[in-house]
């Protein structure tokens, strides 16, 4: 089914409210996480919206909580996020990391106790809004075994960067794992299958099926090796800058994940070069890609970010495609 | 056969005053590749030594000519490296990014026009033993297919993260492409093949040989469209932010890779987090991660930049694992 997106904002919006979250801080999490499916991140929009309910339930989550600063020492700062929801303290922490862009060429902010951001894509869009780089990266429960290991040990520790463009900011957004959990249970809820090894069966062979590997949690790192070392050493950097939990430490909390450290960097972009050189550089370096020779004929040629605008204006046009399960469980949390 | 470390070091500076080098740039020079080599990154040691001299005697490497500042803007500057050696080049920068991150917290420094800086993690060691985290990467030539593409329209980028710890930092130093270049030059030389698909031969087909990637130039991104959209996004604020070239334009220059893009980051973690509560964290991280359930009997379990001390006590006390044939084309550079 397909629901408009002004429905699905004021919905999530609404179940927010009925957990006694502010208007203002309901309102933000209601349309950034309709964005995100509204953007077809589906994994970490409306389908996660249940689950970030649940966790507000839980006590993971402590819905009216915002960042309070620890430590400031000129273009670097940390926050001690206090649970609060992850969504508004990162988008907080990114407008924060932007200030103090303005005013050193770069800012970085590291945010402790904090909790799962949806899409990490947001906060890049963020800065590239106000015409910077955006860097982002957090640490999660121990789900990934390290290279060689067989149990979960790291986190999946998305890493995103955004560069701004007038005509389509370029952003990457990417888990440490092959795919991300969100990846994963999308196909799984489509019934497909993964288009390369996406981890470890119960027999410790690399297998597509996305069912197999929910049930070990035994996800590939992206590259093998070094996935799992670029994970690794994120995590330690998030944790370090933060004062916060490393995933090591997440995974001895009780209950689900929460309590995660994250990095927040702003950079100034056209403090270097001018706007228009820049335009410039990167319209020849995308133009430059796609004129790859394709491998096969047909083959899509893929510019990190710049498919958004197209699914953006059809699922304004006919409707955000949402899972008929996970909508009715929305408008039943309506109820409290 | 295995060369000592000191005479190892010494030949090499040798070699570059023989081409008008100043003694202290060579000196550096001479120190930085031999170490490489002693901490058994050969690739981009004295293996890679002739290719420097190639590049100095075709004019691409300018052996005298120092980084100058073009703009400021508090705690990021950029520069423009003149053609200079890329291993001084790189290191002044990695120095002054630590000077900044003293006063800011935090310091970038991006560098347009300079040369291959061999190994990304010597500039990491230089963060850490000030104390810092250190955050480096530059772009290169055209050298490896987008996903999707068959011709080399990226570069393989090398990407490097590291966290200072007493007992041995934590470093990441990482190429785009599942293999560097050189690690498949070396598995060539010796006649190895890799231990994963490491790109496409002729034929259009993964494979593990590395002659045949050698020849088709079509490495594989790490992690398919990770690495890919990874290396592209590194690679415009790279160029961007150095108002250097993009891994397009240098595919343009006439001449083989030079006046490549980079860009420094150091983060003076001590202003956040008390060193002894850091490695703390750091250790009980890494205990967790060493105590994973190895996936076989006997399977290493990999800390990043764990391994260096023992390759450098070993090669120190037997002297550094040295290919004949290129020692003898050293040598034979003595004499110019």
């Amino acid at each position: 089914m397909r629901v408009g997106f002004e429905e699905v904002r004021s919905t999530l919006t609404r179940v927010l409210l009925t957990r006694q979250c502010s208007l203002e801080l309901a309102e933000e999490v209601g349309f950034v996480m309709a964005t995100n499916s509204l953007d077809g991140t589906y994994t970490h929009g409306v389908n996660r919206f249940p689950g970030l309910i649940g966790s507000i339930d839980d006590g993971l989550v402590q819905v009216n909580r915002r960042p309070i600063r620890k430590k400031q020492a000129g273009a670097m700062e940390n926050y001690d996020g206090c649970l609060g929801l992850g969504v508004t303290n990162a988008s907080f922490c990114m407008e924060r990391a932007i200030f103090l862009a303005r005013d050193y060429g770069i800012g970085l902010i590291a945010l402790a106790n904090t909790n799962h951001w949806m899409r990490a894509a947001t906060y890049g869009y963020q800065a590239c809004q106000a015409g910077m780089v955006g860097i982002c990266f957090t640490n999660t429960a121990p789900n990934m075994p390290t290279w060689g290991g067989a149990d979960p040990r790291l986190g999946n520790n998305p890493l995103m960067l955004a560069f701004p463009h007038s005509s389509g900011d370029i952003v990457v957004d990417m888990a440490m794992s092959q795919f991300s959990y969100g990846a994963l249970q999308l196909a799984a809820l489509e019934g497909r299958q993964m288009s390369a090894d996406a981890g470890f069966n119960r027999a410790g062979e690399l297998t597509c099926d996305p069912h197999e590997v929910l049930e070990t949690k035994r996800i590939l790192p992206a590259g093998y090796w070094k996935g799992a070392a670029l994970s690794f050493i994120l995590d330690i950097i998030a944790a370090g800058l933060s004062e916060g939990n490393s995933t090591a430490v997440i995974g001895e909390l009780a209950g689900g994940e929460h309590a995660v450290s994250q990095v927040f960097i702003a950079i100034d972009l056209w403090k270097m070069m001018s706007q228009d050189a820049v335009e410039e550089m990167v319209d020849h370096a995308v133009k430059n890609l796609l004129d790859s020779k394709p491998i096969t004929d047909g083959q899509p040629i893929i510019v990190p970010g710049r498919r958004r605008a197209q699914i953006r204006e059809e699922n304004l046009r006919k409707g955000i495609p949402v899972d008929e399960r996970i909508w009715e469980t929305i408008l039943g949390l309506l109820e409290p």
